[in-house]
């Protein structure tokens, strides 16, 4: 199963500089998307995990008002785990159907994969063993190679820039126009009048 | 062949705001000894071509005070067309041997591999066709598509967080220290003093 837990509420404030609310709402929503049908395309059961209702999405949406770390770890405590639980976070537009075949190779049994994110964040988890329970709060890919093996877990980390590419910053939105232009958060992108601008150091995104 | 181009006069001047001179040329020194490392782990033929001598490498150093793009078109241009030429940049200490073999296991006849930083740049190229040549300037990840495909060659994405993670601005530091501790980049950051600091949002190094 391959859960993709959503901030329905408030998402994306950190994009709140080139963004106003409803934008971030509409961005977020298209990212969402992305992320389910990319999901989708591996050919598992796909269940969003939702602060609020989601409207018109082809996946079942559970909805809990609890943080993430919580809501998530009740679904890892009601796991079978026998069949990995996949927690594939929702703002990864670059994130396409092999790749999502890519993470769920790596699954094994008394494994934890873990998918890092810019910046120390854990953007995917394969959960393989029962025991093991998730942390999004700080460094938290350090912390979950810790949890993975205080409970007796193989660690393994799956290297993909797709997967770390999490698009939270205003910075990040130059790499949804470069590497995913087609994707429903890079065409909303360009619909708002976001272009590429590179020079000599990093590209930026701006309207 | 694994060619390795390094500017050994004034690098990484996007972190004078964290490290001064002397420190930047240690830093990128011992990046490129990482680079160079995970290179010949790989067990091809490596050579770095650097702007000005590099002493203590245990591979050939050609000299070259031109600007990278010229340079590695040189090195293109004599190639023989049938054994790819890859071009890794040397600041990519998060890189290790298993990193490289996946890079060159993407190499093949008419086709240029292309392993995309952030920001639209280019960390590494696998170049297996002779008429293509580099572009570094600008948004050089979507030039390299474009001048593969203007030869006709077949353009192969290679997706790691790894070779993604070039070390140029002082956000990047933090996944020195998170994802390569045990690098020679990362024992010279943490022997500097630099430690991670998170909170809700990506990491930061700082001392």
């Amino acid at each position: 199963m391959i859960l993709v837990p959503f901030d329905a509420r408030r998402p994306k404030t950190r994009l709140a500089d080139v963004l106003d609310a409803d934008e971030r709402r509409a961005f977020a929503d298209a990212m969402l998307r992305d992320v389910v049908s990319a999901a989708r395309a591996a050919d598992h059961e796909v269940r969003v995990l939702a602060t609020a209702p989601v409207a018109g999405l082809s996946v079942p949406v559970d909805v809990d008002d609890r943080p993430l770390t919580p809501a998530v770890n009740d679904v890892l405590a009601d796991a079978d785990g026998v069949d990995p639980v996949a927690v594939l976070t929702a703002d990864l537009p670059l994130v396409d159907g092999p790749t999502v075949e890519r993470l769920l190779a790596a699954a094994a049994p008394e494994t934890v994969v873990i998918a890092p994110g810019l910046g120390g964040g854990t953007n995917a988890l394969v959960v393989g063993h029962p025991a093991f329970r998730a942390d999004y709060h700080g460094v938290s890919v350090r912390d979950h190679r810790a949890a993975a093996r205080s409970v007796g877990a193989t660690v393994r980390e799956v290297d993909s820039r797709r997967l770390a590419t999490d698009v939270d910053d205003p910075g990040d939105l130059a790499e949804v126009l470069i590497h995913a232009p087609e994707s429903r958060a890079g065409r909303w992108l360009a619909d708002a009048g976001f272009g590429v601008h590179g020079d000599d150091g990093r590209a930026a995104a701006g309207r």
